[in-house]
């Protein structure tokens, strides 16, 4: 059995991620990185599924240790990927989601280069922004944030390995579903495995 | 429409190579190149279906003009790749395949460093001597020069970007579609669709 390989997937709120990885998640056996953060958890939220909550001195601890792939803070609370999880998964020669911004994506890419960097951009930004009012959930303010923060972001991008974009959920599937079949399809995998 | 990119598909005689690509054609749109050569047509061969087929000349002249992707000599006929039909076919928005040895392929990369270069393997050499045993077209001891000649050209192609192992026919042309769907994802084509 292969070890399994890490993608970052990245793209800007409203893109159409979460259903996108979710419907991938039918097609393959991925595990889904679970961040750790100082927050205090939400009602329905579980330790463990969708945060590894921790107090702040254990997250300074892991950091000292090196126990992240990336970390960052958000008003006021530590959010980071714990590298243990990934790495147990990867060992079981499962492919690993990571879902973080563009600059999570730059540490974990300056620790381990071979990560894969996807972007999940919009056909367009008329779109996002049509996408992020359709939810109902922000302000017109709001929304004209996101869409500058996005527009900021995708700039910064530009080093990624792949573009996947979502003008339609199964299209972007397929697309990523793709990328991770060629991915195992490098030498770095394969060659080695025809011996003479 | 986005212009059309070129894959070279190398292995060895007897991989199945030949199979993998006419099932692949049933679900993509390609062009499969057609080469130019100096040998006569054989019974049932069409000039521009099977090859192009020119007299040493025109071949030369070919050449002189850089109208060749690549090209050589074998026993006595030259072969050769022309520019033109995979250039046609690339501004249509077709991708392009190139059914060609690895000797060939270096010849084209120095040209068009971007082509991507696939190698189709058995599964082990073992397998592939039983699969050109079972074709009862060759003798034992032409049987072994190939399986020579392939391990040896092997060792050359290490620096292809992707390697396919034929373990079985269903899952190589599934590997064969991700990889043409995955570089179509590059940021070279893609990044720049999404303008600010």
């Amino acid at each position: 059995m292969s070890r399994g390989k890490s993608f970052i997937i990245s793209g800007p709120s409203g893109v159409g991620k979460s259903t996108i990885l979710t419907e991938l998640m039918k097609k393959r056996d991925l595990y889904f990185s679970v961040s750790a953060t100082t927050r205090d958890p939400r009602p329905g939220e579980e330790n463990g599924v969708h945060y590894h909550f921790i107090d702040r001195e254990t997250f300074q601890k892991w950091i000292e240790n090196g126990e992240f792939l990336e970390h960052a803070e958000f008003v006021g609370n530590c959010y980071g990927t714990p590298k243990r999880y990934v790495d147990e998964a990867m060992e079981q020669g499962r492919d690993v989601i990571l879902d973080i911004e563009v600059q999570g994506a730059e540490q974990v890419i300056a620790l381990r280069p071979e990560t894969v960097r996807i972007y999940i951009a919009p056909p367009n930004w008329e779109e996002l922004e049509r996408r992020l009012t359709s939810r109902g959930t922000d302000s017109p303010e709001k929304i004209r944030q996101r869409l500058e923060r996005a527009q900021e972001e995708y700039k910064t991008a530009h080093a990624y390995d792949y573009f996947v974009i979502n003008d339609s959920i199964e299209n972007a599937v397929r697309e990523l579903d793709s990328i991770m079949t060629a991915e195992h399809c490098k030498p770095a995998e394969r060659y080695a495995q025809l011996a003479d």
